[in-house]
């Protein structure tokens, strides 16, 4: 209990950018999403657009306003919602926007309001969260500001994506087939919704042997330059919300200095490039210099993590004065290989908390393993926890906890669920079940996930898992090699600066432990980012604080399907 | 009032095919719709399957039985509705199965169970009733006997439809875009589900320029013999679910006697081959012969009524003792030209209700005039009907009545709506309204719907709209050439023999007359039954019984969406 009052103390001192009560304001839009022919990587597709543009609009708000956004769903038979990712939703839990968690999805026709606070400034983006409709195109930048931050630099603002050519509803018809059908890599990398299928603006250095691309600058494809002035401070605003797709994105002849980590500063360090997880967003400083005569410098993001198989997305840094049409003097970045993952752990351990942030508390009250798996069940292939793999039901959990409806809470596992399992080859017995079941915290504890990772179904393999946490930030204790081993690695732990964070990733073959306390009463999803692999059940889900969930004055229209739907019409029968 | 009378004394003499209470049954089934890939035309495509089979399972019951279905929605993101074609659901329009119209559409994860009477024989069949689905394989045959009819020989059913390589929420999008994109004309036809892409079985004669199709007999899309034996009478139950194409279909060497259409007993007729718009059944007798030795023939089905550019589906009607390998001798019956509009209504106009058949009441109460007409919305292509075309609200108009929520009524329009309207240029003003509007029916109304026909925007062309009806069965009073004159044309009218129908061809520049009586309370879609037409707005909807409506017993399951949710869900607040 004192661990959890000095947390509290220590975290209101870290108001570099909070938001003072007074200076509240509204950001109010009516959004409507449909499908829309778009070319986002000079090809024809279909993307799910807001009021008409891809990806929807940029949210800008200020630290400590009121966002309220009403989406009215113009598809024709698909349903919707909106996750609003990296925004706590503290005291707002059915805002989150996770289909069948907290909120029902939104029918074609009908129009669900979202509201909640944005606490604190921060780099954040928004996306769909039910089927694979982020992979459909359905996502935007969420900004945050606050007058307090020291930060103020002019800005702009990157929002990296992957794009198929395979519809969303096919991808997820392709991994829920028997025998599942791969979706395979992204056709395309897109900054801003931008890119180009199948060729490189950097094609005459004959760069992976691609043709130089073709199109006019007019072309929706056609990438957004950064224009920017000599000696100067720029912000980048990175979010990756990408499908499959972990990314490097480097400047050519510019460093980067990191500053911003899922909408919490970090202790500033000074790299060549960054890794960037589905899931996680960066601020970085780019100071320019003072290239005589002006030029153009490449800016790369290219995939890490999987064997590419798509080329580099590419835009220009443009300094003032260079030729507009004179083609760059040398080539882009080439993006580190893909499988030096000790290059990405290197990464990801120079990311400390920036001062002022407090340390995680001493002590946890509770650990939970999580034991990611590769399966199969009847032949389909799943990914499991625990052995189990989620299958998120009809009814939001939000709603059953709120309304005591039956629900299936899930035992933590001891230390053994690693213990006994070889996570160095192909599983033993590969058979996982489908569950509902969910976990079960109380207020006021403080929990420490472990994440295990291990070998994939066939081959030796093991694979990047970006795991996000909804309704919190962590701290990230620390990442490991092989099996985690209790009373070892927990002793490794960082309490003094680990990083606060939204999402983490969990590196082959090994652990990440993070930590959080129980503070914010809801329904959180906790999820591999990667877009296929939570439709294929790669995720737990948190019910926290159920005695509080009960007394929720959770909005009906959050609840309109499902058990919660029969119960209210039941009630109202006369 | 005593039209009235007398009509239902003598409708209750048409107990040929009609149930007695005490044999009535139930049949019930569980039912699972989701995506699956399947090759209906020889390539892969993706079909709303049901528990795993395209087209659905053919529901057989026996008139008077109560047929159950509960369909749990397994699509990912995309809600259904199956509407059961041809069933009048006397008491349960509820069961009725139109989104938007009847029910709200059930959501993924969730079940809704149909429940209604099939209160005759008859052929009819079900199909998807929300977005385009139905152009999704969303269908099936649904075959309603009785031990009291006349007509018992070996059966064969026929579905036929049309097939699309474009998924039908791209052919949605594409038909919402402005400008309009036309989706052309089918990749395929099917016939029970079975079709070959871009070749003819018949390619050896070299049929169309085709090439011979290459399949095995294992294949999802080899075509279903029909293997007969000589000297026999079958009875072929034909339907169309077609998205878009008219149909015409022919036996080689055989002739058709036509005797049931839309479910209704018909005065039998004897054909060559018959024209089957989409939304129609019919019974045919097929008497074979004793071909020696035993051969094969073609049976053909071809498109008819807009230029076609499918081949035709052939199926092959396989005599006992024919050869298993052989090729047939001759090539397949050529579809009649698709613009000898003469010869299709010549086809219609030899259509007459079987002895026994109430003849229509002599005299209508209301005529409801309804100018089928091509227009625009501000850039966008719409049907309209009336200059409104249709848009279905998000909560279902059966709600709205029940629950006396607001509701536009539209009033019915004199017979100046035609009078001053070029039917034979483009629209002067071509714009339209997107409009909710639905027409009151009083009870124990005799109604007359004259349909009129129109040049479309651009052009000197007029389609033809198959229009259907649910909740009834109408008398087809005749159909004219030109625009329909008051006074005169309907003087011609069949008041005799006139067939009873669901569905009913509007040919174009002409018009149809039909006549029911408001005799079955409840909410009832009247559209043109080409789904991209309907897509676009081309239907209308009748409120018939509002008083009785709104002291239904609607199960609440069907409501629980839109404003009908939000009303329930209030009430049971506490």
């Amino acid at each position: 209990m004192s661990v959890i009052v000095w947390w509290l103390v220590t975290a209101v001192m870290v108001a570099a950018h909070s938001a003072s009560a007074g200076s509240a304001g509204v950001v109010e839009s009516y959004w409507e999403v449909e499908n829309q022919f778009r070319s986002p990587d000079c090809t024809e597709g279909v993307v799910i657009a807001i009021n008409g543009t891809f990806p929807g609009p940029t949210i800008y708000a200020n630290a400590g306003d009121t966002v309220i956004i009403h989406v009215k769903n113009k598809l024709s038979t698909e349903n919707v919602v909106i996750h609003w990712h990296g925004i706590r939703q503290n005291g707002t839990p059915w805002s989150d926007g996770a289909a069948g968690v907290t909120q029902c999805p939104i029918n074609p026709g009908e129009t669900f309001t979202y509201k909640f606070t944005v606490d604190k400034a921060g780099t954040h983006f928004y996306h769909g969260h039910y089927g694979m409709q982020r992979s459909a195109g359905l996502y935007g930048m969420m900004v945050v500001r606050s007058p307090k931050e020291t930060l103020h630099y002019d800005e702009f603002n990157l929002l990296l994506s992957d794009w198929w050519h395979l519809s969303s509803t096919l991808q997820e018809l392709s991994l829920s087939s028997k025998p599942m059908r791969w979706i395979g890599e992204p056709q395309s990398l897109l900054i801003n919704g931008r890119g180009q299928f199948d060729c490189s603006q950097a094609g005459y250095f004959n760069e992976g042997g691609l043709k130089e691309c073709n199109f006019t600058k007019d072309d929706p494809c056609a990438p957004t330059t950064l224009r920017v002035e000599p000696n100067k401070v720029y912000r980048l605003r990175i979010a990756s919300t990408t499908s499959l797709a972990s990314l490097n994105l480097a400047v050519e002849g510019h460093q980067l200095e990191v500053v911003e980590a899922d909408g919490n500063y970090v202790a500033p360090f000074t790299v060549g490039d960054i890794d960037i997880y589905s899931g996680e967003t960066y601020s970085v400083l780019l100071r320019t210099h003072n290239p005589s005569p002006p030029r153009k410098y490449w800016i790369s993001v290219g995939v890490r993590g999987r064997k590419p198989n798509t080329p580099q997305a590419l835009t220009v840094l443009h300094y003032a004065g260079a030729s507009e049409s004179e083609r760059l003097p040398f080539p882009p970045r080439e993006t580190p290989r893909w499988d030096d993952f000790n290059r990405s752990k290197n990464f990801s351990k120079k990311i400390f908390a920036a001062k002022g942030y407090p340390p995680p508390p001493e002590k946890s009250n509770a650990q939970l393993f999580l034991l990611n798996t590769q399966n199969l069940m009847e032949g389909y292939t799943k990914w499991a926890i625990n052995n189990l793999s989620l299958s998120v039901p009809a009814t939001p959990y939000i709603g059953s906890i709120r309304y005591g409806l039956p629900l299936e809470y899930l035992t933590f596992p001891g230390p053994e669920i690693i213990e006994n399992y070889d996570i160095n080859h192909p599983p033993v017995n590969p058979n996982t079940t489908v569950s509902s079941g969910i976990y079960n915290l109380t207020m006021g504890m403080v929990v420490d996930v472990i994440l295990q990772n291990s070998n994939v179904l066939k081959g030796e393999i093991s694979e990047v898992h970006p795991w996000h946490l909804h309704g919190h930030d962590f701290w990230v204790l620390g990442y490991g090699e092989g099996k985690f081993q209790p009373g070892v690695d927990d002793k490794r732990y960082n309490l003094t600066n680990a990083p606060l964070r939204n999402t983490v990733a969990l590196y082959p073959y090994g652990w990440t432990a993070l930590r959080f306390v129980t503070d914010n009463p809801g329904v959180w999803f906790f999820h591999c980012h990667i877009e296929p692999h939570l439709h294929m059940g790669m995720g737990v889900v948190f019910a926290e604080g159920v005695d509080q969930i009960a007394k929720m004055n959770i909005p009906r229209e959050a609840l309109g399907c499902g058990s919660t739907r029969e119960m209210f019409m039941n009630q109202g029968r006369h």
